[in-house]
């Protein structure tokens, strides 16, 4: 559906993605890529639960707000950094599960913003169950220095 | 100008947060709480920064997401849970500093629906700056054994 | 994939969106309703446009609004009334074109709250292009006599 | 606490304002044009109700955004126009009221993206109720000859 300005998106988005912190120390995962289009996954992790033994929601929005970043920028030219400029998360049902999915997909893809929603699974066997949506705008910041890549 | 239902309204918010793993995990503290009031803060970490060395936006969002659940569950009666059914954050400035807070008000405290806003700043020194904004609905819940507390 | 409650959701749908001033006054209509799932739509009028002759933001909220409202109150029981707790609306294109569509699908419907997410579409000829997106939640009120219905 | 970029905002503001045909049509007045912050107001108008007789939540959100809006253009350079990339409203209490009253403060403003919040007041006699909030993020666009001022 989406034509990437680069052809070398893939590679781009893991490059990136590694580059983060967080994404090592939660234990998340690329599971799919492709233009306008990101599939994260982690594990439930105790030391990120809130008071009622549910992964809190802070951390289900930076699986959703990560998905959403990097379905954007895997649609930006090769120059373009991405940041996030808001998003609105929906919480449906609580965040119990073995793993946790976030699919975003690009809606609008402008040149400098673009608006994406995701959605988050909680799977625990074969069960899958949507735990939470996303909605967000990012933004394709060129040439400042302090947010390179 | 909010007066609380429950008398131990400080000694039910520490409690909770207390029983939070992230709370810890994350080195997360209470600075303040007045009725329908919080303020929280944490350490800038290495572990939770995103590609360019900033905190993660969905980190931002959880101490604001605690921030606003603390301050509407300030308001609420001793039996009941407070669980988040939405919120939207802006992302003003990159959430670089020495430590991050996060003060929430109750604007309307319904018998169901509380709704808070909240804001994050990045401090260094003497510096303060706004870098982040929630707006968020918060829900009472009563009587339902998963959600405990 | 929605079991109605209520056997008259049509009927009820139809009945509540009749006594709505507002809708004769933007000349909208019902195009379809199914249970969960409601689409209205409404033609360009110049007195509802913004500096640029593109019709308002407001008003394809609006639009957005009232297709999230009727597609959760689809679904409500029969003593239930519905209001709008919240929404969020990203504009992605100018509202230019000859009939606007609004499109909303529940996404969860809860006991009390449900909620549900919409598209509008600006209409010329055959063209049919995305112009917004709403999030919303709904609530369910029962027994509050100002707002029957 | 802003300084505008014009000289001119005042007259800028009245001017588009003027321009727009939806505030003719809903008798929409300005109270307050200061540096980054716009004060509107219209009546209560049977035209615009919902079923339940208040005024429908898009028009209190077509007035907030048209605050947001002028708050956000007050503070932009003399050849920039103004477009709303997304926007937030809780809906705190019905819209019942003699008169509305819309409150907008830019929080930040950037050099293309202006955050902005707002309040929407119900107002009888002396009485004055908080009945609605939005969150919204501005687009300054320069130089593209659909949207013009």
């Amino acid at each position: 559906m989406f034509v990437p300005r680069s052809s070398n998106y893939k590679n781009k988005v893991e490059h990136s993605f590694a580059r983060q912190e967080i994404t090592q120390t939660l234990n998340m995962k690329i599971d799919d890529i492709a233009p306008g289009q990101v599939t994260l996954s982690m594990p439930y992790i105790k030391a990120y639960t809130q008071q009622h033994g549910f992964l809190h929601a802070g951390i289900i929005a930076t699986g959703l707000d990560n998905a959403c970043g990097y379905a954007a920028f895997s649609l930006m030219a090769d120059e373009a950094s991405v940041l996030t400029v808001e998003f609105k998360t929906n919480l449906l049902a609580p965040a119990k599960g073995q793993t946790f999915q976030f699919t975003a997909k690009v809606k609008k893809a402008g040149r400098t913003l673009t608006f994406v929603e995701a959605e988050a699974h909680a799977i625990t066997g074969n069960n899958r169950k949507l735990i939470a949506t996303m909605s967000a705008t990012m933004m394709a910041i060129i040439n400042r220095d302090d947010v390179q890549e």
